[in-house]
C-alpha cells in the first residue's frame, strides 16, 4: 500500500508538476537564447583557474547568506557606473538568476488576492510566479514608447476603489520583454509620480539593460526615484550566459530584510560567483560589447528578412536592444495553435502572445521571435519558412 | 519622504534581516567545514575545461527544470550503486545545495501550527527552514543508538490525539547531525513500522551516508520502505565543498510534482552542475576515499585530544564517521554564554547545543566539535584551551 500524501499538502501550492522540456526547433526564436558561439568559455577556464588559485579554499566555506561577497563588491560597482545606482555591498543579494529575486520579492509581498500591476505584455517568468502567489495581476496598456501613466493612475484607482491598492508595480523599463520599447527618462518620470503619489513601489527589472545596440542609455529608474519606493533586479544570464545562473537584487533596507528571512536554504554557487567575478573585472565589458556587435547583426537580419517576407501583412517592433521582436498579426489569429504546427512541420520555433498576457488568453494574435541564438543565414531561412507557413495558414493580410 | 513597505509585507513571513557573519576562530570547530587543503580544485579546473570543451554551448540554453540531466543521471546511479535506491533521472531533482530541497518539501506540506517531528537533537538549518514555516516541532528522545521508536509511537499518538497527526519525521539515520549516531539496519524498520502503522512520511536527509570511517554501511531507510512514504534528500557539499551549493532530493511522484510547483525561478547553476558531473564520474570516488583517510585522522586527533584533557570531566560522542563529536557538560552549564565568550578568548568556535533543539532553549550544557577544517595539530592546541577555558568557568565535573 502506497502512502497517498494529498491529505498532507498544504492548501496553496499550484500543482506544477514535472514537466518534459518543451521540443526546440531548428530555427529557435521561442526562447531568448544568447548566441552559442560566443560563449566566452575560454575565457571562463582562465577564470576558474585564477580564482580556485586566489580564493580556492573559500569553497570550504559555507558562503555569505547574502553571496560571494567579491561578487557583491563588483555588482554594487557595476550599478554605480552603469545604472546610476548607488548602493553598497550590503545592500545587494545575490540569486540565481534574477528570477529568483523576483520569486522572493512576490512571496515576501503578495498574498493570495492581491492587485500586482504589469504591462498588457510582459515577461512570462514573472507572470508565473504572480500566479504561483494566486496575485490578481492587471495590465495596463502601452503605447510604442511604453506603459501609459495615465492608464497607470487609472488602473492603480480603479484597484484602490475596490480597496485593493496594488502591492508594486513590475516594469522591464529597456528593452522591454517582448514588447521591445524603452521608457524614455521623461515617462519614467511620469510613471514615477503616478506610483509615488499613490505611494505603491515599483519592481524594476533591468535584465537588458547591457544588451543596447543603437542610442543612448537611459538612467534606472531606481536612480530617479527619491521616495526609497523601488526594488530592483539584474542578471547575467543575457550578458555571461543563462547556465550561470546568477542574478541580483537591490532594494529599501526594509526590503531586503524580508527577503533574508526567506532566503533560508537557497544558497548561491560561490564556485560560480568566484568565476565570474574573476571574469566580469578582466573580460565582461569587452564581451559585451562583441556579443552587441553580434546581436546587433542578428537583429538586422532578422527585420530584414522580416522586411522581405511579411512586407505589410503584419506589424512588428523595432528595438534598440534585447534580444526581441514583436509581431501583431491580423485579429482572429490563433498563434496558440499555430505555433504548435509550425514547430511540427516547419521545424521554427516562436512564442505566441498570450503567454505574455496577464489573463494567459489575449494576444493569441501576436507572437514573440527571439534573434539570438541562430546565424544570421538561419534566421533568414527561418523567417522566410514562417512567413510561407502563415500564408498558407491564411494568418497574414 | 521613504516609502514604508511595512504594511505591503505579507503576514506570515519571519524578519531574518540581514545579519553580519558570524567571527570565525583559528580554532573552528563551530561550522562543519570540509579539509580546506584537499579541497580538489585541480581536478576541478580540469573538470570544467573538459566539461566546456564537451558541453560549453549548453550554457547558452536555460536548463532543465529539475536541473541538469546528465548530473542527474549520475545521481541516479550513485543513489542505486550506494544507497540501494531506485529512482530515474526523472525522479531526481537538483538543489542549491540539500537545504533547498529541504526549504522545498517544508514548503509545500507545512502549515502554520502543523506539527512535525525531528530528533531531541538536529541540525540547526532544518530547524530554521521549519520555523520558517511556523512548524510545532516535536523532539523525541534518542539513546546512543538514535531516535527511539517506542518514544516516536507515544509522540505522534500524543499529536493525533490533539488533532495534530504530524506532516513527516525528519531523520539524519546516518552519522546524525549533531549526536553522531547511525540508526542500524534494525532501528531504520522499528521506526518505518511505527510511521507507516501512523501513515506519517519520512524526511531522511543522508547527506553524510559518504563519510564513514568505520564500519559496515547500513542501508537507505528509502530502500527499506515498502509503502512510498519516504522522501529523501543528498548532497555534494561534505564530498567535493560547501562552496559547490548542490544538493538533490527524490521522493514519491505526488511529491515531486508539487515541488516542480513551486520551483518557479529557483534554478541550479548550470555552469557547476556540468563540471561536478564531470568531475565526480572521473574523480569522486577515489576523493572520497582520500578525504575520508584525512577526517578518519581528524576525528581521532579530536577524540586523543578530548580524552587527555577532559578525561572524565564530561560525555562525548564516539562517531564512525561525519564531522561532528557531541559532548554533554554538567547540568546548569550555560554554552550559549560560554561559546562567545570562548570565540574572544581563546579564539575557539563551537555551538552551543541549544541550537541543535527544537524549542532552541534545551542543551544549554551540550556543545558540538566539528573536526573538519582545522589539522591535526591545531585541533590538539584548540581542545586544550577549550578545556583549560572551561575548567576556569566552572563548567567541568
Amino acid at each position: 500500500m502506497s502512502l497517498n500524501f494529498d491529505s498532507l499538502f498544504v492548501g496553496d501550492v499550484p500543482d506544477g508538476g514535472r514537466v518534459a522540456p518543451v521540443k526546440r526547433g531548428k530555427y529557435d526564436f521561442a526562447v531568448a537564447y544568447p548566441d552559442p558561439v560566443s560563449l566566452p568559455n575560454e575565457h571562463i577556464v582562465e577564470s576558474v583557474a585564477e580564482a580556485l588559485a586566489e580564493n580556492g579554499s573559500d569553497l570550504a566555506i559555507y558562503p555569505h547568506p547574502q553571496g560571494n561577497t567579491l561578487l557583491r563588491q563588483y555588482v554594487a560597482e557595476k550599478l554605480s557606473r552603469d545604472r546610476d545606482i548607488n548602493a553598497g555591498v550590503d545592500d545587494i543579494i545575490l540569486g540565481n538568476g534574477s528570477g529568483h529575486p523576483i520569486e522572493l520579492l512576490c512571496r515576501v509581498l503578495i498574498n493570495p488576492g492581491d492587485v500586482v500591476i504589469t504591462d498588457d505584455f510582459v515577461y512570462g517568468g514573472t507572470l508565473n510566479n504572480l500566479r504561483k502567489q494566486f496575485a490578481d495581476i492587471r495590465g495596463v496598456q502601452s503605447d510604442a514608447s511604453g506603459m501609459d501613466p495615465e492608464a497607470l493612475d487609472a488602473t492603480i484607482t480603479e484597484a484602490k476603489s475596490q480597496g485593493k491598492k496594488p502591492k508594486f508595480v513590475y516594469l522591464i523599463a529597456t528593452f522591454q520583454n517582448p514588447q521591445g520599447w524603452t521608457l524614455s527618462e521623461a515617462r519614467r518620470k511620469e510613471i514615477l509620480a503616478v506610483t509615488q503619489k499613490h505611494e505603491v513601489p515599483i519592481l524594476e527589472d533591468d535584465c537588458y539593460a547591457d544588451n543596447r545596440y543603437d542610442g543612448e542609455s537611459v538612467t534606472s529608474i531606481f536612480n530617479l526615484d527619491d521616495t526609497d519606493s523601488v526594488m530592483y533586479v539584474g542578471s547575467f544570464s543575457k550578458i555571461i550566459s543563462p547556465g550561470m545562473s546568477l542574478g541580483y537584487m537591490t532594494a529599501p533596507p526594509s526590503v531586503l530584510d524580508k527577503v533574508m528571512g526567506i532566503k533560508t536554504g537557497q544558497r548561491v554557487s560561490e564556485f560560480t560567483a568566484l568565476v565570474v567575478e574573476k571574469y566580469a573585472r578582466k573580460y565582461l565589458d569587452s564581451h559585451i560589447e562583441k556579443i552587441n556587435g553580434i546581436q546587433r547583426g542578428k537583429r538586422d537580419a532578422m527585420l530584414s528578412a522580416i522586411g522581405e517576407n511579411f512586407g505589410t501583412s503584419a506589424e512588428w517592433s523595432n528595438p534598440d536592444g534585447g534580444l526581441y521582436i514583436w509581431m501583431k498579426l491580423k485579429d482572429g489569429v490563433d498563434m496558440v495553435a499555430l505555433h504548435k504546427k509550425a514547430l511540427d512541420e516547419i521545424d521554427v520555433g516562436v512564442h505566441p502572445g498570450s503567454n505574455y498576457s496577464p489573463d494567459g488568453v489575449s494576444g493569441k494574435n501576436y507572437l514573440r521571435l527571439c534573434f539570438g541564438y541562430n546565424d544570421s543565414d538561419e534566421i533568414q531561412t527561418g523567417i522566410s519558412l514562417l512567413s510561407d507557413f502563415l500564408t498558407k495558414e491564411g494568418a497574414l493580410d
